[in-house]
């Protein structure tokens, strides 16, 4: 069964040596010094690892089954769970008025990754019920907060986001649900929404499901969409649970992955719910929970690569098959580790260089969510376009980066006994849902680039900019700047071909709009990589002790600048080929 | 459940516009004409399109059952075996004087494409039987052949190899199974043999193991090892069937995918088996069956990637979301299929144009078994060099494209009952098994490039610069020499890096054998693509009527060039950077 260590040593370089969290000026950040955020990661940690781990497998094969009407959840997931939410693990940043403990979503993001590596299917629950809580605190009034919140803080009551039907999922104006409104103020909710993530289960006492429903008046399309909130039990006025509300569960999924988590067909049949927010302005309501959501796959897309590049470190380590090249590394033995191997090598410093530049990435993110959510609107609009990047990207990048941490396993890593083969399949999902990501790519290029007259893509440029210019006379920094300026001007020259093709032909830019989202990934993780080997020359600079970690950081830094920048130049000239190559074809001819 | 469709037509296309095999001097290819060969592919699509083709979701949701030491396979396995053994199918290319139809391994690869591509875990168990069949044809002495090839050519007892243990897999010098003599001229095989593909199954009267062990005297490493015959039922010298013998099957593996294949642990305990071959030369009679076995991988590779194109396709066409950015292209409906969106198109051209041109690869691959066969060291020596690419290269863009051909259908492809996780479950082992592609990619750089003084890829360019020279006047072809020069000039530069480089640090060459392989990968589909549309404009040029089926392969060829070869200067990029990135950390480290 695979092994899982929180990088904490990892993630405190990057709290304070990189993003240095503490002397921000974001709000909050000035509590988090080292020490304090050392012990939640170590804490964390040991949550991680002696309670989700040896759940994941558990998951994996047990899957969740329906029976009479009920989602059993698989052995040990309940217990797990209430240690978890009495543990006030599911709180941490969630407003103390509603009984959270109003840390940032920085804190949230750390400490969710170790869950994620840990048992992402698992976390699930988890994740959708914070989603939930968001959307009600944004949207809802004083009373629906009072009702609502407090319990979804604790996870007593778990959350979820019905969006899909069974003819629909991008393209939501398509959508049937209907709501009907009726006397009291509420509205009568009918309709079949499908691979409702935690639909239903058997470790909370309600389900608030936030359900995407036409009601009347709200014209053709998206406009006419507005959002519920449809418990799974009534909730009485003081508190107390009532009567089931008319949802039920129609079907459990079998599926490729994740299957520690009940993915529900739901029906509802005139179940009663409220609206949250404005009517017929469900769309934007929903996007609070969407945005955040992409956010938490992206951080999927690294967090269950990182365990998967634990194991197969420990397993290059300890297989002993073949010698060295240069000659024999353990001459005693009958035959060298796979370590020694030049492309066991390329394959996990692949892991490693991209593990930690996302971790890097997301972390960043996480304090641009901070600065927006107090009113930042720079911060604002900069993590509005890196979002459709980090959940595309960082998705594709996990899942290739989960088979090639099966790889190293040889035919070992096929067998499911050894739990690779689940990092893959877990990994897969986090490219399809909330919003496939040729759909990240189709908002990255189609909107977010131009989104405030493109002037967030314009400030990251500078600010890519600035970061290559501030190291311009540092020799030791050179080879990160030399091709972080390359593919910063590749990416910049993939947007001016858009902006000079797209206006003609649409096409000419949705054609490269995939590799466009790759490129500024690189770019992306450039930009981090440059960061984190500043502060660790920084750190050496200033004496410190384990200088073995710092040198690491730099040269799994300089791997990536030098072996996988240079993808960069081939996705810009994928794009320049514009929309001819990709759409001579007629429908009928494929 | 997906369907599938042979494509006939394609195949067609290559046998006899590209390849022209009924004009070429290869003994046996004057009788494949342009009717005959179209008869054979006709018949063969009709048994994989309707009794393989649906068994392929039953296999994968039964899986292989031990029960009471026997494997049981998925319902109907046994009749559809039987159905195929009877109708000759698996004797294609078997020698007549063994009960073969004596046809060219170009026709057996056709047909078996088909059956790949219908049921890839079912088709194992007579691809396993052809190679062993391949390895006593070529090393048996008479008496053995006699004994053994008749009822391994009608598969009427099937074959397996037996190489990994479970403390080696590519490392096979450090085996512990042994092989005593004794007085009769037999060895007692003794040891435990793990990942057996279709170690046992309940399809056959008898399965003939040829099993790699130590005899005493051979010495160390892999000079010790001999290749043996152990049957499960001994055979009695008037060809009926007699005892058991002393191998038994210890496990069933769960697997990632290719459940109806039943993978076993392999138990011999004292079990009788006999020499194949020269005693202490099991490995070159074992390299036998392997070099044919990789070429069959290498098949496996586009060979599921088609069905999943396929069903990718249909699913394009018919699901309606969104609507085309350049104005709606079903203004009636509720929406536009997904296929007027441009990344569906480049999802999809990815697609196509890879399968299309392995395809193509792995057919001229077969001409040159088939030359190779009646002895022409040339060709002998080429596919020696492209083997290790067409394994590695077509079985990694496999599972990416049957990743891709998953997307398309956004959450309904993670579900298992749309059958498109199984593609790529399926597909996954192909990178694994028979030398794992890293192996592969060892294998080119560290010893084909440098076969026999380089001179088979000496010849490779020399071909590859024939083929551009030859359309450098046709300005219909730009789009395709431009792109093939350039790319091989990048192959050219990374071979003469190794060189330069290599002798000092071998790691320097091995750091960058698996960008290599895949740059080669390119090189090779890009000639593929050069050469069909070649064929494609000759085509059209002498009025062939179906004009939109040339028109749509030089299409598909132009996106190849355009969109998938920019590839390669990122690959040299890479290759280039040398040992240092990929080298630098201590063990430790990671």
């Amino acid at each position: 069964m695979p092994s899982y260590t929180a990088p904490v040593k990892d993630m405190q370089f990057l709290l304070h040596d990189v993003l240095k969290i503490s002397e921000t000026d974001i709000p909050g950040y000035a509590d988090l010094d080292r020490s304090f955020t050392g012990a939640v990661l170590d804490e964390a940690a040991k949550v991680a690892q002696d309670i989700l781990t040896p759940l994941n497998a558990v998951g994996d094969t047990e899957g969740c089954k329906l029976e009479n009407g009920v989602v059993r959840t698989p052995k040990g997931f309940k217990e797990a769970f209430r240690t978890l939410s009495e543990g006030g693990w599911m709180s941490l940043d969630a407003a103390p008025d509603y009984g959270g403990q109003g840390l940032p979503y920085l804190m949230h993001t750390a400490v969710n990754e170790t869950f994620v590596s840990a048992n992402m299917a698992f976390n699930m629950y988890q994740g959708l019920t914070h989603g939930a809580y968001s959307a009600i605190l944004v949207h809802g009034t004083d009373a629906q907060k009072t009702k609502w919140l407090p319990k979804l803080v604790t996870c007593e009551w778990t959350g979820t986001m019905n969006l899909t039907e069974p003819h629909c999922g991008t393209d939501l104006g398509l959508l049937r649900t209907k709501a009907e409104p009726q006397a009291d103020g509420s509205y009568r909710i009918t309709g079949q929404k499908i691979f409702i993530s935690a639909g239903d289960h058997d470790m909370a006492e309600n389900i608030v499901h936030l359900v995407l429903a036409k009601a009347p008046g709200g014209g053709e399309g998206t406009k006419g969409i507005s959002l519920f909130i449809v418990p799974k039990v009534m909730v009485n006025d003081d508190g107390s649970l009532g009567a089931r509300n008319a949802v039920s569960v129609g079907k459990v999924e079998e599926k490729m992955g994740i299957h520690g988590n009940a993915t529900c067909v739901m029906n509802y049949d005139g179940a009663t719910g409220w609206l949250l927010g404005d009517l017929h302005k469900g769309m934007k309501a929903m996007f609070t929970m969407m945005n955040e959501a992409r956010l938490g796959v992206a951080l999927q897309g690294y967090a269950v690569a990182e365990p998967a590049y634990q194991n197969a470190v420990a397993y290059a380590k300890d297989r002993l098959q073949g010698r060295a090249v240069t000659g024999a590394e353990n001459p005693k033995g009958p035959a060298d580790p796979l370590i020694v191997h030049p492309d066991i090598r390329r394959n996990l410093m692949e892991q490693k260089s991209f593990v930690e530049g996302a971790r890097a990435l997301t972390y960043w993110g996480a304090t641009l969510i901070d600065r927006a959510h107090h009113g930042d609107a720079a911060a604002d609009g900069l993590i509005g376009l890196l979002t459709p990047v980090l959940k595309g990207f960082q998705t594709d990048k996990g899942l290739e980066m989960t088979v090639q941490a099966q790889q190293v396993f040889g035919g070992h890593g096929y067998i499911e006994e050894t739990g690779m083969s689940q990092f893959v399949r877990d990994a897969r999902i986090a490219q399809i849902y909330e919003g496939a990501n040729g759909v990240q790519a189709l908002d990255l290029v189609g909107r977010k680039l131009a989104t405030d007259g493109g002037k967030h893509v314009m400030a990251f440029f500078e600010m890519v900019k600035a970061e290559c210019k501030a190291h311009d006379s540092d020799e030791r920094m050179a080879g990160f700047v030399e091709p972080l300026k390359a593919a910063s001007k590749q990416m910049q020259a993939a947007a001016m071909f858009f902006m000079q093709n797209g206006m003609k032909n649409p096409n000419a830019a949705l054609a490269g709009s995939y590799d466009f989202m790759h490129l500024m990934g690189h770019v992306c993780l450039g930009l981090m990589w440059t960061r984190m080997a500043k502060a660790a020359h920084a750190a050496l600079d200033s004496g410190a002790e384990d200088r073995a970690f710092y040198e690491t950081k730099i040269a799994t830094g300089r791997f990536y600048m030098a072996r996988q920048l240079p993808a960069c130049a081939a996705h810009l000239a994928r794009i320049e080929s514009g929309a001819e190559p990709v759409m001579a074809l007629a429908a009928e001819a494929f």
